[in-house]
């Protein structure tokens, strides 16, 4: 299967010949154990989990708490390391557009082999539309779990077990972005979930949850009008020409009706007065980009809004948001509450269908590592950053978990960890020492793909690997370099 | 100047030959007394004042309190009725869009005479930026006054001198509107004034009120997207194609996704899920009227969550709507809270304003009586049944109200109105009946005419006049029938 070769959207009937970027999206399928799939409106997520084989260094370090004072003997060594296969668990998470979804099911059909599941947790709007689909494509028994249910569970899972999941935003700080640690006494939380329509949701407890509100003016919204206007049909093709738009060339702003601000009010002269006012009367034409930043913008603000004060009826201080809208843009302005965004905002409902069908291995006993190798993350924070990785993510969207059976620990290797103080630098919120750094890293690229290379004289293509490898570190450094957070 | 002379808004550059509706729109303008001028994002609202000579009939009861018993006595008149020349104070109010202000202000300067008046009261975002063009056309002073508080003003003046000035809108009732007496006790409301954006302000009493949020989503932004969607430049062409769209076709409903209702959530299968939500992935076209419908529920829900959370937020029960741009739609949807809908609704910061400058007059001893002849009222709300009336409004939209010497009273030839128990039938509540007596007028509308032009023989224009009041007359009865609230 090409990896290039992509949907086009424009062609009206999807046939089975158009090729999925299969090997990038569907990795490990053929080891597939178990399925949960959420549909809404727009967006299908599935999440698939599997076995991964790889070797890992293991340590052994031997028990010295019983002889305190002896452990410098010589010749006792401190620990032991061995190399060792191992089965890791993995959890896949793919979005696609829910026109893909019949063509992703025969993907999926013809590539799985070793399956010992029958069933498919199945959620959201669409898993009543698609229903007898999957189970005709899939022979599996589709087995629906309710939409809030699932997204409540999914978003109690990431705030408590995924590190740094959510994040405040802070325009023009040094730093834009403050990653917020888990914590496990996350109630009461307001959750605004965007998916083509907004839902608000109250969390109380695990079991006590209740939608609030909602909004019509979501997702959909921007993507439908945004087509509309621009002819553009694609979300994040959307989400692109807003980065370089301008709204206030389409949008009037409280300068252009007052020459100023309105300073009695309050109200700044930059400050948004009627989104798309300028459209009403003037006789130009508008660039796609501009209408599109205004959409975003009218979208953005007034969810925000309408965030902030369901926050102040119910008193709740924490909202975070989740759902496929944010990506590009947590600049939300909610006022006095705090704005908590979610890396994995989108995946919320998956995983939490995914946990309903999984809860017998009682995954909360593990510890769930992000792998950051295959996880999308932010990486759509800046479209136009990394244009490679946007046109797959344009249509496909992935993120990858590893289930890791030990905690993991900070230098596992030192005798006495607690009384290490190590000598720590957050790259994230200083600039100059990220520079050297990366510096650091990229100059000494080259001997390191010298020392692999040299390292394995037997193996013939140790030298392109060494070359694969020296391409992908050094686009990782550029990513880390442009989007450090 | 032709009454059928319109702007054309295709044209670039609007000069002076244009042809303004003026007989119909600037209506005593030559004894114009006094001006004031509420200039919003896209609509300007023009307020003056002059005195209209007209007969009226006045009727002399003679005192028959003292002598109880004696008023039947042969040859004593219970009454006495003279016809006399009055003058009567009129308000004129003129709505246009901010694009025609330099020509109708050409247009007052050319036709004012006899003015007095040297200053005029401004108020909105652009009685700023406009300043200078008003007092270099007008060469009167701009007086400019806070918009808030002119708003306010307005509100609170209508609220207690208008009659049936609010009125509740009731969905699929046999009479759909309600109609509020006016109640000296209007304290505390939430005004939510729709112009281009929105403001929403909570008023607690006469001088205290605060605007506690707004939003940019407002009249400006059907105007603007409308525009970019349809081509259409028009506001109330934007409306009338919303009066015939469907917006199930563009819009995601709960239904298109769930493939029912959502119940468990209370969510039911028609409730818009994502405006818009279909054109995000469907390859058709979507007709003008549909995307305009669609846009117009959008917006209307939008600002109506936002009254219903704020009502919440500051316990406040009744919500007014202002601006101009509920009048095709009365029908928001607000929640527990309870919508009051103003027939006046786009006037009422020009009245503050107006009301700003002749506050030395103390207008409130007076009674103000609405002059249904020129008022547009609610004449907009169904903007199919009267295209002639609608070609007019479109661009231009009035009102005038008369200052009333005295008290208007109910039957005041009656020698006791207190004893008197009239049978009276609500005919906006009765249909059966309203059809019977509209059937009666036009039966009786003939005759009226005969007698008319019979009583004045000596008046050779008599019976050309009388042509005139039957087609008008007719047309009032037209009208009733169509829109009889």
């Amino acid at each position: 299967v090409a990896i290039n070769g992509f949907i086009d959207r424009s062609s009206h009937s999807m046939d089975k010949s158009i090729t999925l970027p299969a090997d990038e999206i569907f990795r490990n399928l053929e080891n597939a154990k178990r399925f949960a799939i959420d549909i809404g409106g727009s967006l299908t997520k599935l999440a698939y989990y599997s076995t991964v084989q790889h070797k890992v260094a293991k340590v052994r370090s031997f028990d010295h708490t019983a002889k305190v004072g002896v452990n410098e003997t010589e010749g006792e060594p401190l620990y032991e390391i061995s190399m060792q296969e191992e089965v890791t668990a993995r959890l896949h998470f793919i979005k696609f557009e829910n026109a893909y979804i019949e063509t992703c099911l025969d993907f999926i059909k013809d590539h799985l082999v070793n399956t010992e599941t029958k069933v498919i947790k199945a959620t959201g709007g669409g898993a009543h539309k698609f229903k007898d689909l999957i189970e005709k494509k899939l022979k599996l028994r589709v087995d629906k779990e309710d939409e809030m249910t699932c997204l409540i569970k999914g978003c109690n899972f990431v705030l408590r077990n995924i590190p740094h999941e959510a994040f405040v935003y802070v325009k023009h700080a040094d730093s834009e972005f403050r990653f917020q640690n888990t914590h496990p006494d996350i109630f009461p939380y307001l959750l605004i979930n965007i998916g083509s329509g907004v839902s608000i949701v109250k969390v109380e407890s695990e079991d006590k949850f209740e939608r609030v509100g909602g909004s019509s003016i979501g997702g959909g919204t921007f993507w439908g009008l945004g087509a509309l206007l621009t002819k553009t049909k694609r979300f994040d093709e959307l989400l692109q020409l807003a980065s370089k738009g301008q709204h206030t060339s389409v949008d009037m702003l409280v300068k252009d009706i007052y020459g100023g601000s309105y300073g009695s009010l309050g109200l700044t002269g930059d400050l948004i007065a009627s989104s798309f006012g300028k459209s009403a009367t003037a006789d130009n034409e508008f660039s796609k980009e501009d209408m599109a930043k205004s959409l975003l913008h009218m979208i953005s603000n007034d969810i925000g809004q309408l965030a902030c004060l369901y926050a102040r009826l119910h008193n709740l201080t924490r909202v975070y948001f989740g759902g496929f809208f944010i990506r590009g843009h947590p600049q939300m302005y909610i006022g006095e509450v705090q704005a908590l965004f979610l890396r994995h905002e989108g995946y919320l409902g998956t995983i939490g269908a995914f946990l309903k069908g999984a809860e017998e291995d009682n995954p909360n006993q593990y510890s769930w590592g992000e792998n950051y190798a295959g996880s999308s993350g932010l990486m759509s924070v800046s479209p136009d950053l990394n244009p490679m990785q946007r046109t797959r993510s344009g249509t496909f969207d992935m993120l990858e978990m590893d289930r890791l059976e030990r905690q993991l620990v900070n230098l596992p290797l030192l005798q006495d960890p607690s009384s290490y103080i190590p000598d720590t630098v957050d790259l994230s919120e200083d600039a100059l020492a990220r520079e050297y750094w990366l510096y650091c890293f990229e100059e000494a690229l080259d001997g390191v793909v010298k020392r692999a290379v040299a390292s394995q004289p037997d193996l013939p293509e140790a030298a392109e690997r060494a070359e694969k490898f020296r391409h992908k570190y050094r686009h990782k450094l550029q990513t880390l370099r442009q989007q450090p957070l």
